[in-house]
């Protein structure tokens, strides 16, 4: 993996901005909001707990890519209208993913950060796509992938022109059945150390559990994570999609003043 | 998942058929063909001696699904022509990757069955668009796919209207490392207990060595697949891509016996 | 791994016998019975039945290995000396874990091989003690050892002088949790071609599920296996433990004849 | 789970106590010391730095669990005479690891905590035995232990009277193979919420590289384990095993002062 464009030899250690907000500098970036966006009311009220929280950045999921065909898949483009309004009324850049390239026009003309899925972390076609784009691209770990297959993805992604690639750790998959996923802060570590892209962590998908987000949030920040990435919601127990791991407000609150003293300390 | 369109419960078992070659029926069906076709006189010389071989279906790689963006990403459509006049010339119907849905319409002219790799199968977008079709789809398990998400993503296929879907169980991701995946054939028991779909197993992927390909087909056959796809070239020391699990001509034609004999014997 | 006593290239394949039976040798050997011995009555029934199927070795847990310390851990002494009379009845040695050093030297009057468990596949101490000995170790795998640890544990026997292992592949852990675990016949493909020591397979744990055990059997010797551990009774549903992975004395008659059958094909 | 001695719901936290050092408390114990007792003098030393940089507990292995029965197999009792000896000198608590119940009783004599490795988590007849004894037990997880499995090993220490048990995580396996194993801090998490035992964490063993150490080391308190078992010596360099994950004395006062302020923190 000598002469990547992601390795650290390759250059210096790339810096995001998004109106204002630097990811992978010394502050650390809190991304939150719901798995999937219900409606605006109840979108308009999230962001607002949020931004009064201190998160930086919005997130919301439009278009959702369920396991079953017959799960909500989300209000796609009007759900990134809602995104899109909300976030400008908070002065909070988005984040939602797309997953069918014929949808990234017009999606880009409402979020500011495209997320690319763990589902999607091999789909070259997309990635090549999303390349060629002039905005950050969130590229979260498939959910089997190793360290080098994802910085590859990543890989693929500056090899057409687009440097800025945020890497999201989200857990993986092993024999482990008490949590849904296993966090792997180890590779954390390894892509501070060894590669050239700002790395976030999303516990939520690592955990599947609210009741331990909080902590694996801390660990992460601990490891040397940029940032994080997690699903909350007004009312989690309502939360249409991912209920069982979505943190409340009071949490979110709890986790950012918790990290900025971590961040502090570190 | 009780009324789900690829239960055993909801119909028969699918048999589908290609140029009189039916996959799911009592006969075992062979596809084999080399990873990545390279030049038509290479792709012509190897289909000569699968056929002679009695292997039923041609396959050969042009849109290559690589790790990394640098390595060889296949001939595309020229690839995809000379897999379509090859298979003419020996009458062999052909299966070719397709990644990117803007690139069904023109593949559609030019091979028999579509097939969805292993990196694509949470693809859902592309899945949707392939349940459109009237061809049958070849779709690979994901490295780190459970049964229930792979049989969820053959639902994505049926639920649009197509049921002509092949399952191949290509090897997940463990721990050992010995083997480039670990075969699971447990999997391909539940699949046929259970579920309406045909499933060939291919075991080059899976083991990544070609010299146990032979073992894990016959164990393949034994544990009830519907068939295999091979990986073979009739120089596999010379195959510009998994050269190190590609076998010989001459070692398809003892597949192709034994696995008719132990079919007669099961 | 060059020097090892293991390896191929420091000798001959090793063919073990008992009792006038050949482990490792052109025929293929089946080993069944319960999953714990339960009482005199049972177990002369089962091996009644066995006998007559055509299985060569029976086992009985005697000393069970249970992950709660509040489970049935097994009739000790008492079923070993049940496993002694009823082989002898039948003229069928016997098998049966033995996890405590110090009840090494009693058992040995009672059992013609010893089983080293899954649970211990690490315990050197216990393998150094059994390489001192002059009768077969059935050693099990671990359930998350590679197949080099594996092999290193075989080899802890022998270098204590003791050439007669039995190696059991009985499948490994995975993320997929449809099935218990995951058989390895990509281990059990490398074993036979690069090591010495015989190589059987347990389908009943690698599965979980009785249903599948016939086409795991299938598989495994179709994959290379130098025969089968199966857990069987006459009354599966009343097994006291393991009761959803044993399978009934007809299902061992279909599996004892098919494996002739497929062994006379390969 | 529901009756567990281990489970929450059955009692107060247990908080374990080692010549006035208490694990389990809020102040964190930090353990350390070189993956093998080499020689009295190295050991002296070593211990010596560590006491200055604040270690609490002194950590050497004799007895080592090795893969191949070829590789250095520690010095045994000969090197818990040193560890005695110098723990004594400098006032500091030791721990080392035995495997066979025959070495108990002369082991007790000369160490105050015993550890069972992660290859003998299930050796029951070790773990009943050592329930009988009146000192603590540092258990870790076995390499592809699940958590269940894990707490169900410590629960057969518990049942045989001894209470005073610290688990400690070590990584477990899983197909990332960039780094030795994957340190799961969703189980910490989980053992933290739900069961009464103190949990350490090893990151020296769950990184297998000495650069990712500290990060791993404050992720783990952050996370919320209550201590450290960390491998050092003053010279990585040239220690006889692990060394390539063995840190230098000064990294273990970077990471005592680190964790101390992290602490305050949390």
């Amino acid at each position: 993996m000598e002469n990547l464009l992601v390795d650290i030899k390759s250059g210096d250690k790339i810096i995001i901005e998004v109106d204002g907000i630097k990811i992978g500098g010394p502050e650390k970036v809190i991304i939150s909001g719901p798995c999937s966006i219900e409606n605006f009311e109840t979108m308009y009220k999230i962001a607002k707990g949020l931004k009064a929280a201190g998160v930086n950045i919005l997130r919301g999921g439009a278009f959702k890519p369920r396991t079953s065909p017959y799960d909500f898949q989300g209000l796609e483009f009007e759900g990134l209208n809602i995104l899109n309004q909300v976030g400008r009324e908070f002065n909070m850049p988005v984040v939602s993913e797309i997953m069918d390239i014929r949808d990234l026009d017009r999606a880009l003309k409402l979020i500011d950060i495209v997320q690319i899925g763990s589902r999607n972390m091999y789909n070259y076609p997309l990635l090549k796509e999303v390349g060629k784009l002039n905005v950050p691209i969130l590229l979260k770990r498939g959910m089997g992938a190793t360290l080098k297959e994802w910085i590859m993805s990543a890989e693929y992604i500056m090899s057409e022109g687009n440097s800025n690639v945020i890497l999201c750790e989200r857990g993986i998959r092993t024999f482990e059945d008490s949590t849904r996923n296993t966090l792997d802060l180890n590779t954390v570590c390894m892509l501070k150390n060894n590669f050239r892209l700002p790395i976030i962590v999303d516990p939520s998908h690592a955990a599947g559990l609210r009741e331990i987000v909080p902590n694996l949030s801390y660990a992460a920040i601990s490891a040397g994570a940029d940032g994080l990435m997690i699903e909350s919601h007004i009312n989690p127990l309502s939360s249409v999609s991912d209920s069982r791991q979505t943190v409340s407000i009071q949490t979110m609150i709890n986790i950012v003043n918790k990290v900025k003293c971590l961040n502090i300390n570190l």
